[in-house]
């Protein structure tokens, strides 16, 4: 069976771990998430491809659910030391090793999913990872409020300014002359099923789709979905502030209903969702309720077997 | 007063820790080598510099003479666990801060020398430390010996061979074409005094003079040199295999007749090599003899202040 899945940081690396085990013999694509990233220090730093790989690679921090495990943070005190910046992304240092080798085999001209591979070898995470796109794509947030309009990093905003001010637009700089990285298209085409883990709708999912020819080719598949909003809250992140931007409501049905039934097939509520149901927006879209959270290997593995297992039912 | 000295690595540094002590009120200005400089893994390297600014700015890891103290080295671990080369250069945690921020000012087109001086605001040397060329030179050994002519970086004979395989050749790559870096000429011709520290002769101070318009620059000053060479052995190092090299003998006298009475006026040897001022090939160079093991601050400051005084009586 071949399995492709759209990816953003922690929340699909748990659903994949998940996933692994739900479907030990599945071929798995995953279809990363690149909006996030950022050059900093001159290094290049794409965060979401990183969380996959450490975590399905067994080198992840299981407490904060990114970066490295057994981290230290001396570069970082050498860099605030010589005064650079910015001092508010933190990045441990074998983190930094990851983020030196990438940038390494970006400069002699390799694309970025070339890299990834080379990564990969290390960390063998199991499942066949592609970035959505080799070309830079970055998230950029305009800023609400009053005064000028100021446009920042999706970092800047989500890390520096933790989504506290309102972002009034939330674009995908670049994507619209991206392409899809080589692999992507035929893992999508080729693909059994295609699932979305609970990932950010806006700016994991959503930057994944717009890239041109994804969204098309996703659409033509049958797709399950899980919900990243449980009881009206993201599970994690602050997909709220991100939602609250494209004017979509923090429900579970209204991301479904985002999503549109020319696009997800199936849709996995928590159980305090299921009224989801029963909402006309979602009619064409099948809605099915289980418990959500995340909260073990075992939990994580009923979600994302149910999540196939909804799929394969609307083939 | 204004002295001027034009520096490799570990024993520059050392006797500008002394030279300081001797002269507190002087204006000194550093000509470092870049010679060695090597980029990996992207980063770009400047040994000899990072050298004098970690020694004179106090963070200098003393036992080698190199590199940080209080030093780790997890990226070089993870590095390596990426299979990553080369893995012969040993690079640490702090030590990477300091390329992966000058990698970055570079990459953003400043120079070297303004790099080097926003460097140096941390570390502040109490000396003004300039880079002999912000044009890239780098030193590359042929190597002598059965088969094809082989060409290897100088870091690469020197750390990975330890300057085993003999050197048929050792050349300064793009020296031809370096400028002198802005304030280099002006601070040799403005100097009441140029120093030579017991660096390399043939690839710390050659290299420096080996940039055009330096050695002409140098040789209307006066100038005293410390011997690198102690009866007949290099102090530090392996200028042995490097005067090989070049056709010179390791002696003190070989040495200063290689740099000639054009070029330096006074040098200072060890009293095991106080013969050298009988040498007639070192007529026309005052020749003065001392203790010249710079084993600790009082030693050497008393060798620099010697040379010092040396170059303040020749003028």
């Amino acid at each position: 069976m071949r399995i492709t899945v759209l990816a953003g940081g922690v929340g699909a690396a748990r659903f994949l771990r998940g996933l692994r085990q739900a479907a030990p013999e599945a071929e798995i694509t995953v279809i990363g998430n690149t909006g996030d990233d950022i050059t900093l220090f001159g290094l290049r730093i794409c965060p979401d491809l990183d969380t996959v790989m450490y975590t399905l690679g067994g080198g992840i921090n299981e407490d904060q659910g990114w970066g490295r495990d057994g981290e230290t943070h001396r570069i970082r005190a050498e860099l605030a030391a010589y005064g650079a910046s910015p001092d508010w992304f933190t990045l441990g240092d074998r983190d930094f090793a990851t983020h030196i080798l990438r940038s390494q085999l970006l400069a002699e001209g390799r694309p970025l999913s070339a890299v990834t591979e080379v990564l990969c070898r290390r960390w063998r995470p199991g499942v066949r990872l592609l970035p959505m796109s080799d070309d830079p794509v970055e998230t950029h947030v305009v800023l609400a409020g009053p005064g000028e309009r100021r446009v920042v990093h999706f970092q800047e905003w989500w890390v520096r300014m933790h989504a506290e001010t309102p972002a009034a637009q939330i674009t995908a700089s670049g994507a619209d002359r991206a392409r899809p990285a080589p692999g992507v298209l035929d893992a999508i085409g080729a693909a059994d099923v295609v699932l979305f883990p609970p990932s950010n709708p806006v700016v994991s999912i959503g930057t994944i789709l717009a890239v041109p020819g994804i969204r098309a080719a996703v659409a033509a598949k049958t797709v399950a979905a899980v919900s990243p909003i449980i009881g009206g809250s993201p599970v994690r992140g602050m997909a709220d502030a991100c939602l609250a931007a494209i004017g979509v409501d923090t429900s579970a049905a209204a991301v479904a209903a985002h999503y549109g039934p020319g696009l997800i097939d199936g849709w996995l509520v928590d159980d305090q969702d299921k009224a989801a149901s029963d909402d006309p927006a979602l009619a064409g879209i099948e809605v099915r309720a289980l418990p959500l959270y995340m909260r073990d290997l075992p939990a994580t593995t009923a979600i994302a077997r149910a999540a196939l297992d909804l799929a394969l039912e609307l083939r």
